[in-house]
This record gives C-alpha cells, structure tokens and sequence, in this order.
C-alpha cells in the first residue's frame, strides 16, 4: 500500500469510529449516510498530508481532516438541494431520501459540529484554524451564491468565472492542508505556500473537469459527451467563446440539443482552438504548483508526498 | 426611558452599525433584511442583561448577544422555508422575497457569521461562550427535527412535547442571558443559575402562546382565535386533550374546520379544566424561575433589572 492509500484507510478508519451520535434519528441518521457515501477523501488526505510534511502529530491531522470532510458533506446536502440533484455517487440524495426540511436541518447541524470538533480540538494552532476555517467557510458560501448568480447572468468575465470556482472548490483545498500543516506547527510562510499549492492544484483538475467533459473520451469519463454543452453550462469553454465571437456563439448554442450539435460545437471550438487555450491555463495552473513545491523544498521539507499526491490526483482517465 | 428600553436602544444602535459587508449582494442583503425586521430583540437584551448583572463591560453584552440575533435569524430563514410560510412580520420571508437556494445559503453564512464574530471576541470567557453556543445550536436543531417529526406521529408524550419546545426555543434564551453574565465575568454558578431562569420563563411564555391562542380574546391577541386547533397543531393543550380520552379527541377534532368546531373544542377544554391545568403548568414555571431569582439575590446581586425583565415579558395582551 502507497502512502496516499495508507492515509485514506487511516481516515476511513477513523471515520467509522467517529460516526455523529445524537438524537433524533431523523436528524443524525442523513448526517451518517451522506458521510458514508464515500468518495475519495481528498480533504482529509490534503490535512494528513499537511500534517505529515512537518512531522506533526497524524492524530490531529486526521482530526482537521474531518472537520473539512464534515464541512465538505455539509456543503454537498445544502448544494444538492439547491441543484435538485436525485443522486449522489449512485445513491439518493439526502433530500430524496428524506425530505427538503431534514435535509436542511441536518446539513445545519454538520456546519454546528464541523465547529463543535474544532471547538474540542487540542492541537496546536487552535485560533489561527478556526478563523482560517471560518474565512473559507463563508467564501465557499459566496462561490456557490456566485454560481447561481451567473447561470442567471449574460455578461460574466472569464475573471469573475475563475474566482467563483476558487471560491466554490479551491479554497476548502488549501484551507484543509494548511489547517493540516499548523496542526503540526507548521510555520506561516509554508503553511501559506501549502495553501496556493492546494489551491492551484484545485483549479487545475476544475478546469479539466470542464475540458473532459467536453473534449474527453466519453468511454473513459462514463458521462454523456458534452453535458455541459447539452446544458447551456457556464464553463470556462462556454464564457471564452461567448467573449470570442458573441454572434457566433448564440448562433451554435440557439440550435436545438442532439449529438450533432455537440459535434458542431467542439469542432468550433477545436478550430478557434479554444481547446489549446484551456489545456494552457490548466499548464499554469500546474506550474505554479510546482512553483510552490519547488520553495517548499528549498525550505528544507521533504516533497516526496506532495509528488505522490499529485500523481494520484492526475491519474484520472482522459 | 426605562433600562430595558434602553438596552433594546443600544443594541439596535449596534445593528445598524454593523450590518454584514460582503459581495455577492445575493448572499449578503438577504442577511440584511432579515436582521432588519425588528423585533423585541429578546435574546440581545438577555445578553445584556446578563452582562449589567455583573457589572461587565456592555460592549461585551451587546456584542454576544449579536451572535444570538444572529443565530436566531439565521434559524427563521431556514424555519421559514421548511414551514413553507409567506410572510413574518408583516414582510416577505427570505425565500418569497429572493428564492429556496438563496434562503438556505444566506442562512448557512449567517451561522457562519454567527461564528466568525465569536471567534474574533475579544471579552473574558471566549471558550466557554463558544461552547454554550455550540452546543445549544445543535440543541435547536433537535428541537426543530423533533417538532417536525412529532407533526407526522400520533404517539407524542407530554414530557417529549415539553423537551422540544425548551430545546427549540427555550434554550436560546438560556444560552443569552449565560453567555452574556459570562461576558462580564460572571462565576459559573450564577451565570448557570441565570440560564435555568431564562428556560423557565422560555417554558412559561410558549405556553403561554398556546393557552393565548386557544383561550385568548383573538381581539386582544389580533389572532384568528383557535387557530392551533384549526391546524391540529400539536400543542401542549392538543396532545393532553389525547391522552385524557383518545376517542372523544378524535371525535373533536374530525369535525370540519369551523368556527363552531373551535368553540366546541374550547368548551370541552374547559369543562375538563385543561385550560387551568396549562396555567398551572406556566404558573409552576414562573415559580420556578422566581426561585432562581431567589437564588441570585441571596448571592449578593441587585436583581432589580431581571424583575423588570419579567414585567416587560409579561405585559402581552390577553
């Protein structure tokens, strides 16, 4: 087993230890499922991570880990309302399962004991955690409601599109290793190169998320070749070649939805070679990653981990 | 103008002061508004008043009894949505007003906000503020999914109906007035003896509200009179009415909705004197919060303002 797979099991370990008790059932049983949904733990594994590069104490990196995890699933209940989504990772939302109200409540309370744990944490850096928390906290709140806001708006900048998916996916990332690595006393300036770190990694994979969906081979990624296009999806794809060639645009995306329309519409967008482009920003994104490693390592830290990490991220099918 | 007045002054001087900044407007002038809505401003004027008790710094008071106007109003938002209501005071709710998503994030911020200005308080007893908080939150969000589950069962008990409503509402006001004695240093057994006083008069004003909207001059209250038994509404008066003889209850309430169905049900209520046996029950709970009262001034402190609390809490028509 590699170090990341060591980790992971270490977090699902505890994670089964550490289910949430209370009462009502109708309460703490949907706040239980949406934690057991599984999924990769990559928040967890981002606080261990931190925790381990600096030689901490893994019991309270596991420890911030969850509290992210917690957050996260928080976050997935309340979106997935918001989104109507029927599904989750093959299984039924916690407000189908249930009900809107419950579902509601309980993601309330996994926001009351994300901070509950944090409250009782007795690691280092206690303070500098919770308002590190607390910031992402209210800025994957604003990402979301930014999210919202632009599918109901014509005019977003490619700018204002970047910073609402760091908002909404990126910051949780790089609070979650930086609250790993003052959880093992990590100073401040490496603790902050961790968080662009995570940071930059986590725009990198948004962003091929966006480029797959559409440029991918659908036989590999399992969805439906060009959803986001079928969708009318504000992507990063979408927002260039609205900003390219306004006419144009309305133009493909007026046509009604069909396979050919998909192809039409990455064959333009292959031409004017937006693909190019975005494979591009996902480069710079990654170069500053390792920018960030690279200073990191000067430091004096061992990188083998972060290396590892960044290779499991990037083994997704394409 | 007398203290309590006063105190209700200041802390909307406050309010207005320190509205939340923030962008998306989206996110942010839903907090707002619904801070805006007024109200009598209980659990701020509790903090405070706990906070004058012990002679603290009011700033104190006034600033943790924010973050409880704050909760509060945060819990509305949500209530409001699983409740499905229209209006509340007078004004439309969050998600008429905006929508369901924006409601339920503007709501999770403001619990997010509720936290971030504790974490940056800067008065005695930061911890344990925190955690009177923390786990009075959670304890409202079980009384709130036990409220709703309690609508779909048959089988509620009196003692499970009454641990409900001192946890949906009751415990708030505990954690208000606990948290603000805190705030100015207050010793454990007093501010502990203070947050009993407050569940007390929590239990005997939701009674109240029952007894009122059953028995009350509809007049007086500006009510539809009997409108809990027009809605089978569970309450203490519903659930006793059960108990004491199921079948003749049932009979009662499988009339089509009237006027003549509520002035039945009144008048069977109150040849089984279960509209004296609800006072009882609140007079009991003052009594119990009198000897609280009891307690503190036997300790030394000048409960003058807590005397004119319960004046003020008291003058409500009937």
């Amino acid at each position: 087993m590699n170090t990341i797979e060591k980790l992971q099991t270490d977090y699902n370990q505890f994670l089964t230890l550490n289910s949430f008790q209370g009462s009502p059932n109708n309460l703490y049983n949907p706040m239980n499922y949406i934690m057991s949904l599984g999924g990769k733990r990559v928040r967890p594994l981002l606080s261990m991570i931190g925790n381990q590069l600096s030689n901490g104490n893994i019991q309270n990196g596991i420890y911030v880990g969850h509290v992210m995890e917690v957050f996260h699933n928080f976050s997935l209940v309340h979106d997935d309302i918001m989104d109507k989504a029927d599904t989750r990772r093959g299984k039924p939302t916690v407000h189908k399962k249930w009900d809107e109200p419950t579902a509601i409540l309980s993601g309330d309370n996994m926001l009351i004991k994300a901070y509950e744990l944090l409250i009782n944490y007795t690691g280092p850096n206690k303070d500098a955690i919770l308002k590190t928390f607390t910031t992402t906290a209210a800025e994957v709140c604003e990402g979301q409601q930014n999210d919202m806001d632009f599918e109901q708006r014509v005019d977003v900048d490619i700018e204002s599109y970047l910073h609402m998916i760091q908002n909404k996916t990126a910051v949780l990332l790089g609070c979650s290793i930086k609250c790993g690595a003052l959880s093992a006393n990590c100073n401040e300036e490496i603790s902050n190169e961790l968080y662009d770190f995570a940071i930059n990694i986590g725009m990198a994979f948004q962003l091929m998320d966006d480029y797959l969906d559409t440029f991918g081979n659908s036989d590999n990624t399992g969805k439906i070749k060009g959803g986001d296009i079928l969708q009318g999806k504000k992507t990063w794809l979408f927002l260039n070649s609205q900003h390219i060639d306004k006419q144009k645009h309305q133009e493909l995306f007026s046509q009604e939805n069909s396979a050919t329309k998909v192809d039409i519409i990455v064959s333009h967008w292959q031409e004017i070679e937006l693909d190019k482009q975005c494979l591009q920003l996902i480069k710079e994104y990654n170069q500053k990653a390792h920018s960030n490693l690279e200073r990191i390592e000067k430091s004096g830290f061992d990188i083998q981990i972060l290396i590892e990490l960044l290779n499991y991220l990037s083994e997704r099918k394409n």
